[in-house]
C-alpha cells in the first residue's frame, strides 16, 4: 500500500460550517471549535475514524520489563493486548480471541507465561499470535490453525509509553516528529509507573485537552499550582506534526509540582540547568497528555466514552532507583495533581453544561491561550479534511 | 419582527394521526394522547420545539430580593441567570460565559455583586450583561468588548415566580390571560420559598401534568388527602390563554392540606371567605403546576429530562411574616405533599410502564377528568398544528 | 385468519451478508453470528420482532394454584396479567388498565379476587377480562363497557411454565414439538418454585444462550460444576421445532448438581433410571433454558434489555412434596448454580467487551460445540429470512 495518504481522502467533518470557518482563522481573531463537535454523536463517530485512527498512546509500558510478561491495555473499542517477545520486542494484538471473541487478558490484567491462554475455552496461542491448539480439534479434518492467529496491531514503544497504530501508513517518527529533543533527557524508558488514578469526567474530550492546554485558568480555579509556578510564566513551541504544547517555569522555592514545592523523590540525572526549573506540558494528539518535570513524569491519557463523557487515566512515574528506595512515597506528586485534577474536571464539566444551550456561540480565544489555539486548529483542519 | 404568529408556522407533531384524531374528540368521546408522544424521542423533540420555546417557568425568585442579587436557575438546555438590577428590575442571561462558556454560577447557585464574575478565567460582565473585561486582552488591538455582551433571555416575574421567553412573540399577559383575579389576594410575590425537593421520576412529562389534572385517582392512592379534601369537590375552571386547572374544596375540619388539617403557618392576608377554604390548581403550561393553599403555595416545575423521565422541583412559600417567626416549621406542609408526590409518582412510574407494549391504545377519559381533558385537547392541538 | 405463514414474510435480518453465509455453512465450517447482532440496537429491533413474536416464556405458574389468583409476569415490552378462571384454566392480559394505562398488578405482585381492580382509578374487570365498571360512569350515555375488555394475551401452561403467544398463528404443540416425551417423567406441573434469582448481565442475551449450550468452557471456568458433572459427558440431541439442547452425567459419587453431589430433596417420582443420572440442558427459544436434574429443575428465562443488557431470571422448582418438608432449604441447589452462573456471566461480558472492536471477524466452532452450533443455525436461518 502506498504511504502517500492525500489530504482529500478525509471526508469533512458534520459540523456547522459557519463556526467552522471562524475556528480556522488566525489566532488573535479565531472562535472555538463549532459547539456540535462537544455534543453531536456523529462528529464523535467521525472523530473515532479520522482522528484516533492513527498513532493512539495505549499506556506504559513498565510492567513488561521481562520477556514472556503480557498485559491488557484500554483502547477505544475493545482492548490490546501487549506481548513482551522472547527477544524484548513488543507485539500488539487485538485482545479477543479468535474462537468466540472473549477477552484473553481482562483490561488492565497482566501475567506471564509462554502462551498466551484465552479463560474462556483454553485456546493457546504462541507470543507471536499464532494459534498453537485448541482443545478437542485433534481429529478435525479441516481445521487449520494457520487460519486463526490473534490480529495483530502495530505498536511502538517510545520513551515508556505505548502507541498503537490503529490504522494509518503513516510512520510513527514522522508522528513525533520534532519531539526526540525534548524527550531526550528524560530517559522515559528507566521510568517506573508508581500511580494510576482512572476519571470518568462528564465532558467532551476536547474540552479536556483545550483545558489542559492554557494557565489562563490557573489564577481563578488553581491556588495550590500558582503557588509553585506562576501561571502566566512559560513559552508556548511552536506546533509541529502532531503534537502541541509549552513550558512553565517553577517558582524559586519549588523544587518541583506538589502542595509545598518539595521533591518527595529525585532529580531525573540527565536533565540540564533549564530543564530542572521547568515543566512541560505536551499534548501528542490526539489522547495522550505529557507532563514533564524535573523528578517525575505525569500522563493523562484520554479515552472519549461518549461526546459529553471521557474516561481519563492518569499516571506518575519515578526514575526506577526512586521507586526501588526504602520508604518512596508518590504522594507528593500524586496528591498535588489529584487535587489540580479534580479542580480541573469541576470546570469541564461545567463548560460542558455551560455550552449545552445550542444557541451558544464559540468564544474568542485569550492572548494567554495561543497552546489551546494550536489544539483548535490542528482540529479544525482536520474538520475540514485538511488534516 | 411581528407579534403575528400564525398557526400554520408549527409543523404537526410525528404522532399516529388517527390517535390523534381520536384525542382531538370533544369530552365525553375523546381518548388520552397518541401512545408515542409518551415514548418516541421525536416527539420530545418536537415538543421542546414548539410547546417549551415560549415562556417557560424557571423558578421563584423570592431569593433575589436586593439589587445585586444573582442567581442560577435550570432550564432545559443549559441554565438561565437571573440578576437583580441596581434599578430592581431583573434581567436573565444564558448562564454560559462568552469566552469558553464555563457556567456563570452553578445551578441553583446564588452571589450578591457589582459584576457577574466568570470562575474559569474571571472574564467579567456588568450586571446588564455587558462585557467589563477580560484579563490579558489589555494590548489586544482588535478586541472589542461590545462583540461579547452575555446572551440575553427576556424575563417575567409574576406572583413570584420566574419566567423566561424560550423564542416566542407572544406578550406575556395574553400568556397568563385570566389568572390575575384568581391570583390577586394570594399576594404571591411577597412570599418566601422555605422548601425545595427535587425529584427524577421515571415516566413522560405530560403524565405528570395529567396526573396532576385529575382527583379521580385520589380515593384509591392518597388516603390521606382525602382525609382534609374531598376527592370529588370543587370545579374545573374553563380554560383560558395557556393555562388549565380547577379547584378543590377543603373539609370542615382542616385548614389547609396537611395531614391532620391543621396549619402550622397563618392564612394569606387578603383571601375572601372562598379562597380560605378552597385549593387551587393550576397548570400554567408548559411546565408549572401551582396549588394555592389558602396559608401556603406550592409548585411543581417539571423539566422533561427524556421521553420517560421527568425532573420536578417542588417548592413550598409561606408569607414573609410566617417564615420569620421563631420557631416555624414548614414540615406540616411538606410532608404533607411529599407524601402525596411520592404516590403521584409511583403511579406515574406505573402507567409509564403499562403503556409500553406498542400495542397499547390511549383509553377513555371519565367525567371526573374534565380538567385532564383541557390538557390533552390543548396539546393535541398543538401537535395538530392548531397551536 | 389462516394459519399458513410462509417463510418469505419475515424480511431479513440488518446483519452482514458475508458473515451471515459464514454462520449458515454446515457445522464444522461455520463461523459464529456476524458480530454486528450483538451490537446493533436495529438487529434486536429485527429479533423482537420476528423472533420474540411467537411463543415467549413468561415464567413458572406454580403461585396460580386456586381459582381467582393472578399475578403479573414480566415480559418484552409490558408485561403479561395472568389469571386463574373459576374453571381452573388460565387466561392472560396485557398487564395495562384499558383507562390510563396503569399496571393492574406490580411486575412480580399476585394477588386473589373476584375482580382485577385498577389501583390508579378503580376501574374493575371480570376475571375473564370483561369490563365490569368504572367509577363515575353511572349516568354517561355513551360508555360502552365492552369496547374496553383487557387486551387478552393467548397463554399455555405446559410443565409447570407459562408461554403467552406475543403475535404468531403457530400453535404451541408445534413449538414444542418432540418435547413431550423428554419431560414426560418430571411432571414440571407438580414442582413448586423454592427460589428465584434475577441478574443483569451486561451481554447479549444470544451470548447467554451461546454459553449455556456448550461445557466446552467447563473445564476453565467451572471447578465446581467438573467436579460433579464430566464436561465432556452427554450428548446433543437432534434439534427439533424451536428448541434445541442436549445431555450431560453425573458422575458416580454425585446425586445431582451440587457442590458435594449430594442432593438436600428427593429424587423426582417417576424418572427412569438413565433420567436419575442425567441432567438435560434444553433451550426453548428464544427465552427458556431449561435445566432438568433429577431432584430439580432450574430455569433461565431471558429478556432482553438493550443490544448488549439482558435481565435473567433464574428459578429453582423441587417436587411440592419437599418443599413442604420440614427444614427443607433449597440452597444446595441454589448456591451451586448462583456460583456456576457468575462464572457463567462473567465470561459472557468477557467475550461482549471482548467483540467490541468493530473489526473482530466471527470465530469457527469446536466439535464439542455441536449444540451451540443448533442454536447459531437456527437465528441465521432467521436472519436469512427462512425461518
Amino acid at each position: 500500500m502506498s504511504q502517500t495518504v492525500t489530504a482529500q481522502q478525509i471526508p469533512p467533518a458534520p459540523v456547522d460550517a459557519k463556526q467552522l470557518a471562524d475556528a480556522l482563522r488566525p489566532f488573535g481573531e479565531s472562535r472555538m471549535l463549532p459547539r456540535g463537535s462537544y455534543f453531536d454523536p456523529e462528529v464523535l463517530a467521525w472523530e473515532r475514524r479520522h482522528l484516533f485512527s492513527g498513532w493512539v498512546g495505549l499506556g506504559r509500558s513498565d510492567e513488561l520489563t521481562r520477556p514472556r510478561m503480557m498485559k491488557a491495555y484500554p483502547a477505544g473499542d475493545g482492548g490490546v493486548l501487549v506481548v513482551r517477545q522472547d527477544d524484548g520486542s513488543l507485539k500488539g494484538f487485538e485482545n479477543a480471541c479468535r474462537h468466540r471473541g472473549h477477552e484473553l487478558l481482562p483490561c488492565d490484567g497482566s501475567t506471564e507465561g509462554r502462551a498466551i491462554v484465552c479463560p474462556y475455552h483454553a485456546w493457546a496461542y504462541r507470543l507471536d499470535g499464532s494459534l498453537l491448539g485448541a482443545p478437542g480439534f485433534k481429529d478435525v479434518e479441516h481445521f487449520d490453525t494457520t487460519e486463526f492467529p490473534l490480529h495483530e496491531v502495530e505498536l511502538r514503544e517510545w520513551q515508556g509509553w505505548l502507541f498503537g497504530n490503529m490504522g494509518t501508513t503513516q510512520p510513527f517518527e514522522e508522528h513525533i516528529s520534532g519531539l526526540e529533543p525534548i524527550f531526550e533527557h528524560y530517559d522515559g524508558a528507566d521510568l517506573v509507573t508508581a500511580e494510576l488514578h482512572e476519571y470518568d469526567v462528564e465532558a467532551n474530550w476536547k474540552v479536556v485537552v483545550e483545558n489542559y492546554q492554557e494557565c489562563y485558568h490557573c489564577p481563578s480555579i488553581h491556588p495550590e499550582l500558582c503557588q509553585v509556578s506562576p501561571p502566566a510564566s512559560g513559552d508556548n513551541l511552536n506546533p509541529q506534526a502532531d503534537w502541541i504544547g509549552g513550558t512553565m517555569e517553577l517558582r524559586d522555592h519549588a523544587a518541583t509540582m506538589s502542595l509545598d514545592g518539595h521533591s518527595g523523590g529525585a532529580m531525573i540525572g540527565r536533565l540540564d540547568e533549564v530543564e530542572q526549573r521547568t515543566v512541560m506540558y505536551l499534548g501528542l494528539l490526539p489522547n495522550l497528555l505529557i507532563s514533564l518535570h524535573p523528578d517525575y513524569v505525569m500522563t493523562h491519557l484520554l479515552i472519549p466514552t461518549t461526546p459529553e463523557r471521557t474516561r481519563i487515566r492518569c499516571s506518575w512515574a519515578f526514575p526506577r532507583a526512586v521507586t526501588e528506595a526504602e520508604g518512596f512515597d508518590p504522594a507528593y506528586a500524586v496528591d498535588f495533581w489529584d487535587i489540580t485534577n479534580r479542580q480541573d474536571w469541576a470546570a469541564c464539566e461545567s463548560v460542558q453544561r455551560g455550552m449545552a444551550n445550542p444557541a451558544f456561540l464559540p468564544g474568542p480565544l485569550a492572548p494567554a491561550e495561543d497552546g489551546l489555539y494550536d489544539f483548535v486548529h490542528y482540529v479544525a483542519r482536520k474538520y475540514a479534511g485538511e488534516g
